[in-house]
């Protein structure tokens, strides 16, 4: 079933009418008619259930009933900053991430990034990606969609995305088979605490990238005994911080 | 560091003479040269350093040396069983399950699934989706290449595919909430016992096909709450599989 975000409280509300964008993707993409269902997420993460009652030339009326669904956003905020990499894999990045829970996305220039996005291009490449992750969230049953931004520099980063625990995905911890911090921190962690998870490019982080993270309270942690690709490894944190915070909580 | 998997066992060999693939692959397109090191996986799993100490028209010589790395393989033995799916996502399948660990993949035909494979494409694109995983295996440091194949229906893969644990991952069970299975099987799975995992098309399974996997023993279970693309929920069982078997082990 369909789902939608709607940017305001629908509290109290038994009947919305749509237009724009909605009225477009929802009757002239899709062709729902009356009586046909879907989902609206309001901004307060409630979920209504919308019918349809009638369908004009550029809107329609749904009746809206608020009915439970299961809380599909991870207990807690969990943000990944990815080094810029090749391709369109910051797209994939973007689509996967949110599909498996992230809070926030940010994409940034390190030093051995093959890209970077000048200004003019930010503006656009960021409204692409955001878009991506509308849609992710609307498919994957999201209460709330991703923010997607960029930053110039691992600096910015660091200055500008908080987190209660921050951690760097590192290849060569991996081969020290480094094996223990993220499940340290994934099962300290507290319900509402965050967690920042940092993840280079093609060609890793240089030392002095790792220390510079270091000594702004990042913890270095390997993803498991085998080398994963710049677009996997954001994944496979993802799944396991979702695996033990979701899956795991009663053992 | 480049990575090669030798077909025999290398066991007692200081020197090794490669040719053919190897020879175009690391000579001609990497252009290594005279002292360069690569790793070599022989057929036994051991790891050995090679280093390059002449170079001819159509061949080369290494020198070899047994060299201890960390053990890449999951503990356990696992298998996706994917519905095949739109487009070149069983590529994408293909490489990122091989960087996971997975030890084989099957692509198969159910219900939903819109394309099948006739006789005449099998050979090819399974031909094409090995070399995928050989070289996602190579990039990744495994000690193994996944096996890659095709079964023409459910029924085939029910009757050809054995494991100690099979799992289908199933969208309503997520819808709703069970969060159970997946991680206890993990716990209380052994070292040395398989465990498969069942992943449908963008359809899903039919109720048929579900009760089809019950009756041969799959276990039903949910991969969190969100609902997953086809092509995501298998890195996610195989990253929840590391996770609890190679970095929660401790705890």
């Amino acid at each position: 079933m369909q789902q939608i975000f709607w940017p305001d409280s629908l509290r109290g509300q038994t009947h919305l009418t749509l237009a724009g964008n909605e009225f477009q993707h929802l009757i002239k993409v899709l062709r729902l008619k009356i009586n046909d269902r879907f989902w609206i997420v309001d901004h307060e993460k409630q979920t209504y259930q919308a019918q349809i009652q009638s369908v004009g030339r550029q809107d329609f009326t749904v009746q809206l009933v608020p009915q439970l669904r299961i809380h599909s956003e991870l207990p807690n905020s969990v943000k990944i900053a990815c080094a810029l990499s090749k391709k369109d894999k910051v797209e994939w990045i973007t689509q996967k991430a949110t599909e498996l829970g992230v809070t926030e996305i940010i994409f940034f220039k390190s030093h051995y990034a093959v890209k970077k996005w000048d200004s003019a291009q930010v503006s656009k490449k960021v409204t692409r990606l955001q878009q991506i992750a509308l849609h992710a969230a609307q498919q994957s049953w999201r209460l709330q969609v991703p923010q997607v931004r960029y930053a110039a520099s691992l600096a910015q980063v660091l200055a500008t995305a908080a987190a209660d625990y921050r951690l760097v995905a590192y290849e060569e911890a991996a081969k020290n088979n480094e094996q223990a911090q993220l499940a340290q921190i994934c099962q300290q962690m507290q319900p509402q605490q965050s967690l920042l998870a940092f993840f280079g490019p093609e060609g890793g982080f240089t030392v002095e990238e790792i220390n510079q993270m270091r000594q702004n309270g990042c913890i270095v942690c390997g993803l498991g005994p085998r080398i994963l690709r710049a677009e996997t490894a954001p994944l496979y944190f993802l799944s396991a911080v979702s695996y033990q915070t979701e899956l795991s909580k009663d053992f």
